[in-house]
C-alpha cells in the first residue's frame, strides 16, 4: 500500500467537500482541479492547482476537453509496479494521480427538468466518465470516488490506513464506479432510444437503483431486493412491518387493478397477485362488502386496494377482517387511528401512484422477454354483438367491466359479474373449461341472491362446452374474443339459448 | 451537412476494413490510426497517419493513453457552428475529426475464456469508450461507428450523400454507441459484482442483446422481443413456424421442469406455463402416456418436453396428439421425419440447455423485483416425518417427486401423484382449498384405476379442511411445509386417519 500523494477532484455536485478537503490536507495530499470545483475549493481556502496549469494546455471549447490530456491519464493509468511505465512517466515529466474524485453532469436531473434536446445533449459528460473508468481500471493503485455519499467511508478508510487505502476498498469503489458509468450511459442510451422511437434496440439496458434489500424472496431460501429507476417507490407506507417480496408483488397488482377502475369507485382484493373480488358500486362501504363477498375465503390474509380516500366508516368495516395490506388514495385521520391499532397490518397511500410502465420484462434462464404493457381498455366502441339477442345497458356495462377485469387475471381467466361486481373468478388453469367451473363454483358458493349474470373470457372458447356450462349456471350474456374454428357453433348455441354474445376481438392473456 | 474530412479508426476487431477503407479513399478522407489498426491499414496499402505523429506525443505505458489527447478530443468535440470553438481549434493548430470508427477490447470474450483477473482487468478499454462517447455526444457534427456490422450501412449512407452523412443517421449511430458503452460497462460492473460477491449492488444493470423481435407479445396488441446476454438462445429450433412470445414463455418453463427430473426419464406437458402432466416412469412411451393421462384436455395445444432423445416409437405416439411444441434432448432421424410432416409443429432440441440463471427479475410499473432463483431440490434428507404412520419407500419417492413438482406450479399449488406420475395438479388459486379441489377433480376425472395416492402442497395448509378433502379422496400420504398455527390440529388429523404426514420446512411459492 502506498500513500496517496495527489488527487484530482472534478465534481458536478459540490456539496459536502469540506470534510474531504480537511482530510486531504491532513495527509498532505496535493489537489488538482478545474472550473467550478477549483473555484469552490479556493473559496473554502484550500490549496489547489488549476488543471490547465497542471497540464500546460489552455482550457478550450468552453471546457469540453479540460481533463482529456496524457499527463492526467498517464498519471492515473500507469502501473506502479511496472518499471517501464515508471520510466515513461519520469521521461515525460508526468506525475502519479492516486485519487480521483469525480461525479458526472446530472443527466438524469436534466431529463426530469425537460429542457430541450440541445441542452440535454450538452449535459452528456465526456471527461468525467473517462476519468472514473481509467481510475477504476487501475484500482490496484488508484482510488476512485464517484459520489459524495462515499466521502465518509473514504475518510474512515484513509484514517484507518494513515493516508492510504486498502485493495478491498479500492476494488469496491471500482465496482461502484463501473456501475455508475453503465447506469449513466443507460440513461443516455434510453433517451436516444426514446427520441428515435426505438422500443427494441439491439442492446436493451435496464438499469435500476436499489430501493431496499428484502428479507427474502418469494420463499425464505431466496435472496431478494427491489429496484427502481431512481431508487424511490411511487407509493407511501404509512404503517406496519417492512414489506416483503410477496407484499410488493401483490401491492403492484392490486394498485394497477384499482387504478384501472373508474375514479373514486373501485375496490379490489388480491391474493397471490390474482384478484379474488372486485367491485365498482358507488357507495364505498357497499363496494368493499361486495368485493369481499365474491370470495371471502380467499380474501383472508389478502390485500385490499381502494381507489379513493378511506374514511372512518369504511375503516371500521375493514377492521373486521384479516388483511395483510390495506391500500387507499389517502386515509382520513379517524380511519388511520382505527387501522393503526393493528400492528402487523400494512397501510399504503397510493395517491401519488401513476402508471409509468412502457414495457414489462420477464427473465427466463439468462434470457428475458420484453413486451409493451397490456394497457388496452375496453369501451363500448370496440366489440361486436354477434348474437340475435342484444344486451341491455346494464348487461353491456357489466360485460365491459368483467372483460376489463380479465386483463388482470392469470390465464385462463373467466370472470362472472353482476351489478359491476365480480361474483366468480376462475384463474390460472391450463384449460378454459376448468376456469369456467371454478368461476361457477365460487359464484354458487358465495352468492346468495339470484342475480342477472354476465361472464367474460380472456381468450376465445375453443369449444361450446365452456359457455354451455356458464349458460346452464344462469349466465345471460357473454363477452369473449373471437378466433375459434368453432365460433359459428358457439354463436348458434348462444342464439339457441337466447344468450347475448359479444366478440371483443382483443385477447387479454396474462401468464 | 459537411463533407467528412478526417477519420479516426481504432478497432479491436480488424475484420471487414477493406470496403470501408476504399470508400474513405474515394471521398479523400484522411485517416488517423494507432497500434494494430495502423499496421493493418498500412498492410492493406492505404494511407494513414500514426496517432502519435498526429498528436506529437509519444506512445507511452504500452499504449494505455494513445488517444487521450486534447488534439483528438478537441477535433471530435468542437461544435462546428460555434465561432469561438473554431477559433480555439485554429489557435491550437488542431483539426476537425468528423468520423470515429472504434470498437472496444473484447471484454466479454475475455470473460468467457476465463483468463485470470489481471488479464481481465487489462482488457478494460479506456480510450475506446471515451472516444465513442465524445463522438456520440457531438452527433450533430460527427459520425460514430462502433461495430463492423455498421460498415455497410455507413458506406451506403456516405455514397448516398456524396461524402457526407445525414443527421438522422448520425443520431442513430449515437444511440447505438451509447447502448454499446452502457452494455460494455454493465459487463465490467457485473464482473466486479461477481468478484466482490455483491448480488444486490446499489445499481443493478441488466443488459441484453436482441435475439429477435417477436410478432407480438402475450396478446396481438402488445409489441415484443427477446434478449439474452450474447444474443443467442440455449436451445435449437429444428422445425416449424417462428416461436411466439407465449411459445418462448412455455418452452422455458417446460425445459426447466424436464431438466429438473432424473436424467433420461422425464416428460412434462405445459400449458400457460403451468405443468398439466409430469411423469418419470422409465419406459419413455409409458412415461409420455402417463404424463398425458394426467389431464389430456388441458394438454391439447400444449408443449411437451422430454429430457431424453426422442425415438421413432415415441414420435409415432406424440404424433397422435395436437401439440404446439415438442422438445427433446435430440431426436433420432426417424423421429424427425415423422414429426416434420406437421408443418405447424415446432420441434426444439434442448440438449445444449443448461440452467444458468443466477437471479430472476420481474418488472412492476417502473420498479423491478430481483430474487435468486428457487433452485432448492428436495431429497430424503430435508424433511421431518411428523405422523405416527411412516411412509413406505415408494410413498416417500412419490412425495419427493410431487413436492419437487410444486416448485414449478403457480401458487397455490397442490400436486397429487402416484408411481412417479402426477394425477392431479391444482394451480393458480387464491385459496388452498380450491387448489385441493381442482387437483382432486382432475384426478377423479382422468384416473380410471385405483392407485396409491400421495399429495404435496407448495405452502402450509392454514386449516385442516384441505388435507381433510385430500384424505377423503384417497390420499394416503401428504408433504407440506410447516408454519400454520393449526399444525398440531393437522398432525392430529393425520394420526386419526392413519395418514402419513411430512413437513418439508421449505416453501415453494411461485406467482
Amino acid at each position: 500500500m502506498k500513500k496517496i500523494q495527489r488527487a484530482l477532484i472534478s465534481v458536478s455536485n459540490k456539496e459536502c467537500l469540506l470534510p474531504l478537503l480537511h482530510i486531504l490536507k491532513k495527509y498532505k495530499i496535493e489537489i488538482i482541479s478545474s472550473g467550478g470545483t477549483y473555484k469552490k475549493i479556493k473559496n473554502l481556502k484550500f490549496k489547489c492547482t488549476e488543471i490547465s496549469d497542471y497540464t500546460g494546455t489552455n482550457e478550450i471549447l468552453d471546457g469540453r476537453v479540460k481533463t482529456l490530456h496524457p499527463k492526467i491519464y498517464a498519471g492515473i493509468l500507469y502501473k506502479r509496479d511496472n518499471k517501464s511505465h515508471y520510466q515513461d512517466l519520469i521521461q515525460n515529466k508526468f506525475k502519479n494521480i492516486d485519487l480521483v474524485v469525480v461525479n458526472f453532469y446530472p443527466f438524469e436531473k436534466i431529463l426530469r427538468d425537460k429542457i430541450n434536446n440541445k441542452e440535454i445533449i450538452e449535459n452528456i459528460d465526456v471527461g468525467g466518465p473517462a476519468m472514473a473508468r481509467a481510475a477504476a481500471k487501475n484500482y490496484n493503485d488508484v482510488t476512485v470516488i464517484t459520489s459524495s455519499s462515499q466521502y465518509e467511508e473514504f475518510i474512515n478508510e484513509i484514517k484507518k490506513f494513515n493516508g492510504k487505502t486498502s485493495l478491498n476498498f479500492r476494488r469496491k469503489m471500482s465496482q461502484i464506479a463501473f456501475s455508475e458509468t453503465s447506469h449513466y450511459d443507460s440513461i443516455i442510451s434510453n433517451y436516444f432510444n426514446k427520441i428515435t422511437s426505438n422500443l427494441f434496440p439491439k442492446r436493451k439496458i435496464i438499469s435500476g437503483s436499489l430501493i431496499e434489500r428484502l428479507r427474502y424472496g418469494e420463499n425464505p431460501h431466496q435472496e431478494s431486493a427491489i429496484y427502481s429507476k431512481d431508487g424511490t417507490i411511487n407509493f407511501k407506507q404509512l404503517h406496519g412491518k417492512k414489506l416483503s417480496y410477496n407484499n410488493y408483488n401483490d401491492i403492484f397488482s392490486a394498485i394497477s387493478i384499482s387504478k384501472s377502475l373508474k375514479k373514486n369507485t373501485g375496490v379490489v382484493i388480491v391474493k397471490h397477485t390474482n384478484p379474488c373480488g372486485v367491485s365498482t358500486i358507488k357507495d364505498t362501504v357497499e363496494c368493499y362488502k361486495s368485493a369481499l363477498a365474491c370470495d371471502p375465503i380467499s380474501a383472508f390474509g389478502g390485500i385490499v386496494s381502494c381507489n379513493f380516500k378511506i374514511n372512518r366508516k369504511l375503516a371500521l368495516e375493514l377492521n373486521k377482517f384479516f388483511f395483510e395490506v390495506i391500500i387507499g388514495d389517502k386515509f382520513d385521520n379517524n380511519a388511520i387511528k382505527i387501522l393503526k391499532k393493528r400492528k402487523n397490518l400494512r397501510l399504503i397511500d397510493a395517491s401519488d401512484y401513476t402508471s409509468s410502465e412502457i414495457f414489462k420484462f420477464n427473465s427466463m434462464n439468462g434470457s428475458f422477454l420484453v413486451q409493451s404493457d397490456d394497457k388496452k381498455v375496453f369501451t363500448k366502441k370496440n366489440f361486436e354483438i354477434v348474437s340475435k339477442k342484444k344486451p341491455s345497458i346494464s348487461q353491456l356495462n357489466d360485460l365491459l367491466f368483467a372483460f376489463n377485469i380479465c386483463r388482470f387475471v392469470k390465464s385462463n381467466a373467466i370472470v362472472i359479474a353482476s351489478n359491476k361486481t365480480t361474483l366468480g373468478i376462475g384463474s390460472g388453469q391450463p384449460s378454459r373449461i376448468d376456469s369456467c367451473q371454478i368461476a361457477i363454483d365460487k359464484m354458487k358458493k358465495f352468492t346468495k341472491l339470484k342475480k342477472e349474470l354476465v361472464a367474460a373470457s380472456d381468450a376465445f372458447f375453443p369449444f361450446v362446452d365452456g359457455i354451455e356450462r356458464l349458460v346452464q349456471s344462469g349466465v345471460k350474456a357473454i363477452i369473449q374474443p373471437m378466433g375459434s374454428i368453432r365460433d359459428k357453433e358457439i354463436i348458434k348455441f348462444a342464439n339457441d339459448t337466447n344468450t347475448v354474445l359479444l366478440f371483443s376481438k382483443t385477447r387479454h392473456f396474462k401468464h
